[in-house]
């Protein structure tokens, strides 16, 4: 997507060869600075401090981690501390550990020299791959924008939670794609952005790229969702999932079940956009069957935004003594969701809908 | 209620007579400060600047004002005037312009010299009354707390949004009036608190008050209590309201409305706190009739706290340039409100339940 009319990615060759650059995310939305990532310990500092945020651009920048890690030194030792100190950055990061397996698999039988080599364009592989999934899954929700510009001949007012967007990926986005694909195809669209307490992805990521890419949106608390729907001013939900169940229940950031609920009880389509493998196709009830990471209190408790002077400044919010819970994500049940927006297409939350996109991956039943 | 053990309310008579005091709110929960209030124009600041804030508490000091601007100059042209500056502070408050009314009503027939020992008996009266409809709402709703304890022999969990304590009345609250009953009468009871963006009244003033009395609490994001409930965690719900109808559609502090749509799902009782006085019998339909205030945007781009040395600052959290939208309250139908907690007792949300409580104020149909 584009920053003040010029196309970025969130990751990409850094010009001369052997080291990547990225956008430090960790300053957004108040300043804009890419990093340079030359060194194994670069890149696991910089997955580890979530400079890079976002299933698929941790793995796409782990797997450009080995290749950097192969041009520093590619015998066996290496090949495996690679793997090992990349691994324990996020240890829980599904797709961390797989684009990990990926490249050891593809480099372990090569002889050492042709390592940096096959590294290096098996990760911008990966990298291209993840572009190309979120471009599909662009393709096949634009299209739910588009009906209603078709239907109503105004401006599609589409709400969103969280941080869907390009900046979680390669490129383009989940939940955003569709929007961005609109927007590009000259669909007037409008994004409601949940703010996203309590790490606010909303209010800075969400915004930040909506705004440099020039996509109309506010920024709103999270509890005015309900209001606007209430009052025929949201057209339709799109948002991401960190994990989809086998009948189509969705996992998600603390807060999305409500806005669910609210859709149901207006009437508005409520749409979950993800990348097929993040589907888990072992598990069927989510509310049961998922369990929810409790997160340090303190990211409720403190927040960092910009001082008058343009410098940061992190203040405490809450009442001095009072204790803070930190639920980071919710579940929301297959029957709220109005369909899933997959790189394959379209289908309900349910297990029928799911196999019909998917019958070479869907358990038989 | 109690800070640190010492009991207080909002609004007290000042040693020496002729000045009121009361607690800086501004200030909550970062400094506990209190001010003298001796002439009209400091009463005026204080109810304008939202030194003193919720409707209760608003109408007490404003009777209080009159008094005090009556001990300056008894006559006809300073009650005049005394009443349109107090009005001009917040000329949407309802019980502003009820205490306004009543003390010119009492005071404008008296000889100049009987004014100010009438006026300040009367504010003194006012105040008196809030705390016992107060009292009435917390003996009415205190039952449903310790209902949940005796089904359960364990703790029993609350959730409340915003506000609706004592520092937004004289003592006791609305909401959190039936929860300091309970607790004092010895019911182990929790309370998540909302934390109430974008003003964050739950994380700055709840958790303060509820801590000051010693109430077991957490503050929670505005996201996670549909979590909570999904789960079971929490037994209850209950809220204020600024506005209620005639067939008990409630407006309250935006959001309100989304936790009573997850209490719903979950079967969670939902209850509804509120000094009769604010029933409007004029309406029905909360949704469609009652205009919904929008508020400065900068409220939610713009975060108060403390700095690591105790100092206060602003930090803006808004990704730059991006556009926001505060919209201040919203309406829960009465079909998701289980019970409407009142200084006459417990009623469904029904126009046929609020007429079998106020027979004489409910609308013949």
């Amino acid at each position: 997507m584009k920053i003040d009319g010029r196309p970025w990615r969130t990751i990409w060759p850094a010009a001369g060869g052997g080291a990547v650059e990225i956008i430090d995310q960790t300053l957004l939305p108040h300043r804009f600075e890419t990093r340079r990532l030359g060194t194994l310990a670069e890149v696991a500092h910089a997955i580890r401090a979530m400079l890079v945020r976002g299933a698929p651009l941790i793995g796409a920048t782990a797997a450009y981690g080995m290749a950097i890690a192969m041009r520093e030194n590619p015998s066996d030792g290496h090949l495996a501390e690679a793997y090992d100190v990349l691994y324990r950055t996020r240890p829980t990061a599904v797709n961390l550990r797989w684009a990990l397996d990926d490249l050891r698999t593809l480099l372990a039988p090569l002889p050492p020299a042709e390592r940096a080599a096959a590294a290096w364009a098996r990760a911008a592989a990966i990298a291209d791959e993840d572009v190309e999934v979120c471009r599909s899954i662009g393709q096949a929700g634009a299209p739910l924008i588009e009906a209603v510009f078709v239907r109503t001949g105004r401006r599609v007012n589409v709400l969103t939670h969280c941080n869907a967007g390009w900046l979680a990926t390669v490129d383009w986005g989940t939940a955003l794609a569709p929007i961005y694909m609109a927007h590009d195809r000259g669909i007037p669209v409008h994004v409601w952005v949940d703010e996203t307490r309590p790490r606010n992805q909303g209010a800075s990521l969400t915004a930040f790229e909506l705004g440099a890419h020039g996509v109309p949106h506010t920024v709103i608390a999270d509890n005015v969702g309900g209001h606007l729907m209430q009052h025929g001013k949201v057209d339709l939900c799109i948002v991401g999932t960190d994990r989809t169940t086998a009948r189509g229940d969705v996992c998600n950031k603390i807060g999305t079940y409500l806005k669910a609920l609210a859709a149901q009880a207006s009437n508005v389509p409520f749409y979950v956009a993800l990348p097929h493998p993040t589907i888990d196709w072992t598990i069927e009830d989510g509310v049961r069957e998922i369990p929810i990471e409790e997160r340090d209190p303190t990211e409720l408790t403190h927040m960092t935004g910009r001082l008058p002077d343009g410098s940061l400044a992190t203040v405490e919010i809450v009442a001095p003594g009072s204790p803070a819970a930190n639920y980071a994500f919710d579940v929301t049940p297959a029957h709220l969701v109005t369909g899933l927006v997959t790189d394959r297409g379209v289908c309900p939350a349910t297990p029928d809908g799911l196999a019909s996109l998917f019958p070479d991956l869907a358990p038989r039943r």
